[in-house]
């Protein structure tokens, strides 16, 4: 089972129709006598992997050139896959007015585990589980960690991010949630957010009218 | 695998499209009314694009940090993400035995085009278009170049790099083919491709018998 809004958030909701993708594998059958030995085998190829050695990478700091000391713990990391995915950082490290030759940064703004998942989201442009991300002593629910992580993502422009970030605080959008999410739309300029937080606060139902829009 | 005949006689083919029948299931939920606000809206998030800022920053040269002259041409990359993805670059650069210093590699047993979409397929997990890679003077077709990423592959240790090719090989395998793919199959350890090309060249059909197996 899907829900409706899942369906539209990955496109497959069109006005009335619901588009329904699926692979349809044409052989042709000209040689079929020639070619009778192919027609059975086939070689497998592996999935598309391109996060994973990312990941391991970031994981083993192989290689690392920079270290960001975030509160009270660190993460070394590697300035051109920082450079190829956030705008921040290659203007930082090799912009006009960058330094490539900076291999220390401090980071005040963000909290570690914010820190740590925005890393694995530009080393794999996946997130982590929010249980794997935060640690014990920091009591981050999803809709908390989307909300510090869409911060982190408008300061150093990751744009993809940010819309994850918009599209799951969306998702978890609760009348318990809608102000401070709509606070933090106006903010960080989510126009997309701040449109359904206000479509989403002006229905009677959700401020405790008995009526829905 | 369903046959042409088989779909045309289940009235499933109409002239140049094929009819797929699903159905559906909508359920309605609960609590409709309440989040009716939500159900119409969503915030679409882009799709996964890891490979599109490598592909810049390898197409940018920007924080490059070490050269291959390969032939007549050069191409600048960047250490971290080739250790990333190459086990050969990782103990080149960054292993026991390597060398995080250099920054000049000679290649002399690539042609220039074949490294160029091996460095394109490390960044970004996939393949350029055959045209696109090869040069006006090497008369590359799409199985030689196959052909020649296959050994490539092997060489940096690219293990998808090398089972992709292998595919490709396979679906192009003709009588002409079979012999020089099944000694590169031989010389490279890939099983896969050896196995098939083993049967393919055991049809009688393919050797110029009149039966097919």
């Amino acid at each position: 089972m899907c829900r409706k809004a899942e369906l539209a958030r990955r496109k497959y909701l069109h006005k009335d129709c619901i588009i329904i993708e699926g692979t349809v594998g044409v052989v042709t059958t000209r040689h079929e006598k020639v070619e009778g030995a192919k027609q059975e085998d086939s070689i497998t190829v592996p999935d598309f992997n391109l996060g994973n050695g990312f990941k391991e990478l970031l994981e083993s700091e192989v290689g690392w050139d920079v270290v960001f000391r975030v509160g009270d713990e660190t993460f070394r990391a590697h300035k051109s896959i920082l450079a190829a995915r956030s705008p921040f950082f290659r203007a930082q490290f090799f912009g006009l007015a960058g330094d490539p030759y900076l291999n220390e940064v401090i980071v005040d703004d963000v909290h570690p585990s914010i820190f740590k998942a925005m890393l694995l989201f530009i080393y794999t442009d996946e997130l982590p589980d929010v249980h794997d991300t935060t640690s014990s002593s920091h009591s981050s629910t999803a809709t908390n960690m989307m909300q510090h992580l869409l911060v982190a993502a408008d300061l150093y422009n990751l744009d993809r991010l940010k819309v994850f970030c918009e599209s799951k605080l969306f998702d978890e959008l609760t009348t318990t949630s809608v102000a401070t999410t709509l606070a933090l739309a106006e903010q960080h300029q989510c126009a997309q957010l701040k449109a359904v937080c206000l479509k989403f606060a002006a229905c009677p139902a959700n401020l405790g009218g008995n009526l829905c829009c």
